[in-house]
């Protein structure tokens, strides 16, 4: 990649098919922005989406729009739309709650399903909220134990023994960007016995994922990030065929009955996916989905993958050439394959840089203590974004803007 | 009131201090909307709210949003608003998750407070996912008992022993509209040992209400019915400030960390409501509700409870001498002080009476097996409403347009 330049980046897009993607999006002007892989951008159609679903169904349509407007629907509706970006069954996916909560189902199913066995596995360095969940569940069953991978330095393979119901596992790391083996994973926990729950918080809608295929047990994800959802969108929650009719976990509300409307005084869960739904979902937030999820309908998920890797590999590449000397330290894998969509580098001064960044128009954020991420969505970020970035990160390292007081000022990071 | 007429009703309503409100919300022209009590309607202002929320907030604003436009500090905002309209301190409320969800978290504290108790005192009659709920939370934990009322004929008060943990109990009851004395059912509970939890989804917004004054432990709500928050608008959840600092609860989710933004990897909840978080929260349908709760700012809740109980009186007053020989049967208690702004009527086709009704322009809703509900949301109803409505009833039962096979078809109803 020596020869690169600003005109092979731009003959890149030109050759993208992906490119006309971008156009979906309401992007602001002149800003570059890697930090889909926290808050992806508003879809165009969802301006009208929400004023449709404000002004008609809402307010004309009342109550009448549980029926009318598919509201009652719209959890599996959307549900669909998400198993066929995540290699499951239309029917084994539905969108409710948030991903804390959906783990704590899941997490609950699974022990169900398991039920001589007393182990929780998990990350130390997962996505906090999932940790954090899994100390939830341990510390209101007392026979369980919570063992977690790099607590003692073993990787999670290592710690898999015949005492563990259940693996609680990222597919994609939130700091590193590091990208699990699921298909040999999950092959190795089954083989010992136990479940696997998979989140794909920085996978869904990036990248092609075969949970049927792996024959993954559960799964959940969020929606605001890759699947452009909206800030908070509701999660969604996977569960294998194979197991319904025997999904049990303790958030019994009326959504998750065999007949809600049937108002009966003893719960019965539902036969299938629906045992995982729970109370009354948040609908305005939902139909902003609706629109995102259809953008990838026509989306060829093996090409959105290749220019992801691409688009990843060539940041580094010009990190590594434009950036040197500055004390930057690559924190995701080298190897495009074994990372997802987002590049971590560590430095001292990661906060202030990546402020000054955001001055410059370029958007990524930091991690503590020293990580600062940046995510390349392949469905509206193009070549050239890539190399302007890099351009002004050498500019901000240079010139040592960063070192500016303004800058190292702490306010909330998501 | 046997001279009531309808220019006594246009009468009432010329001298409505509270009938301006009714301009801020949008309502289709020429229908009785009964049922604020299932689905608020639209404030008016809330289109211009949600078009910003999505334009500038989301689209423009970008990750920036979780800061500058306060995003994660709504849970807590919204719950100031609404402590206001339930007796609680503004920080002893959170908007979050679903009302399902919140009964669970609050079951599971008040539980954890008391824990040299094992029962769980309940309604067999009350909504079914609060009884969902507490089935599951016991389903998990063996060593509980749900004990109900209604199960074998006894009162509530009756049930309660020195073996009970904690109560969980409907302000309002969903179906018949009977409004329970939160101050002496607490003061009872409290002098036996128990913590009470109250749900306030059929009172919140449409009558003083006194959580502080009585003492209650926890207590839950929805934010759709008459707070107008929109379609399954984020719940909220209060705990008392007694209780803060000691509060447990198993659905640890990384907002509910005492420092969620330090991504540490043990769980440590926050001294106080923010205990009661749990994962992100779907911030389209938060910021609906921001409007929706602003209309109440001036709102004085005697006066508002006081029309309430003269639109309920006037209905049943003109139901009595209207619709009399057609087989109606009140459901709802007969003095006004001890229902909320319900009235349910009985009919052996209820659920026809009700759709025949939709055809005439008045909504209403139907709960099985018999109930006809009627809201009477005094924000926006008028007392020539009542009037219409009530003649309209008694067309469809003179006519018996009711009888007609359109009517009979059964769709869900919410």
């Amino acid at each position: 990649m020596v020869e690169i330049d600003r005109q092979t980046v731009e003959r890149l897009d030109r050759e993208d098919e992906l490119a006309p993607y971008r156009e979906l999006f309401q992007l602001p002007e002149g800003l570059i922005y890697l930090d889909g892989n926290s808050l992806g951008p508003a879809p165009k159609a969802v301006f009208a989406e929400m004023e449709h679903a404000v002004r008609e169904e809402w307010a004309n349509g009342l109550i009448g729009s549980w029926n009318e407007a598919g509201w009652f629907d719209l959890p599996r509706r959307l549900g669909a739309c998400i198993a066929s970006l995540i290699g499951a069954e239309a029917d084994e996916v539905v969108v409710s709650d948030s991903t804390s909560i959906n783990v704590f189902k899941a997490l609950q199913a699974a022990l169900a399903l398991n039920p001589g066995r007393k182990v929780i596995l998990a990350e130390q360095a997962g996505f906090p909220t999932d940790l954090y969940i899994a100390q939830g569940v341990q510390a209101w069953n007392k026979d369980l134990e919570l063992r977690l991978e790099g607590r003692d330095g073993e990787r999670i393979e290592e710690l898999i023994g015949p005492d563990v119901a259940v693996v609680l596992v990222n597919h994609v790391d939130y700091r590193s960007g590091a990208l699990r083996d699921m298909a040999a994973l999950t092959a190795s926990a089954q083989a010992a016995g136990a479940l696997v729950v998979w989140d794909l918080c920085h996978s869904a809608g990036v990248m092609p994922v075969d949970l049927g295929g792996c024959r993954a047990d559960f799964a959940v994800g969020c929606s605001y990030k890759y699947l452009n959802g909206g800030p908070g969108a509701p999660a969604f929650i996977y569960a294998a065929r194979r197991h319904h009719g025997r999904i049990a976990q303790p958030l019994t509300g009326w959504w998750a009955h065999r007949r809600p409307f049937a108002f009966e005084s003893a719960f019965e869960p539902a036969a299938g996916i629906g045992a995982l739904l729970c109370g009354t979902q948040p609908i305005l937030s939902l139909r902003a989905l609706l629109p995102a999820l259809a953008i990838f309908e026509r989306v060829d998920l093996v090409r959105l993958r290749a220019k992801s890797e691409q688009l990843t590999e060539l940041f580094i590449e010009l990190v590594e050439r434009c950036c040197a000397g500055h004390g930057l330290r690559l924190l995701s894998p080298r190897a495009a394959s074994r990372r997802g969509s987002q590049v971590a580098i560590g430095h001292d001064h990661g906060y202030s840089v990546v402020r000054a960044l955001v001055e410059r128009r370029v958007v990524g954020d930091f991690r503590a203590p020293d990580v600062m991420r940046f995510g390349f969505a392949p469905l509206y970020i193009r070549y050239r974004d890539v190399w302007d970035a890099v351009e002004r990160l050498g500019e901000v390292l240079e010139s040592g803007l960063w070192r500016e007081p303004r800058f190292a000022v702490r306010s909330i990071v998501t």
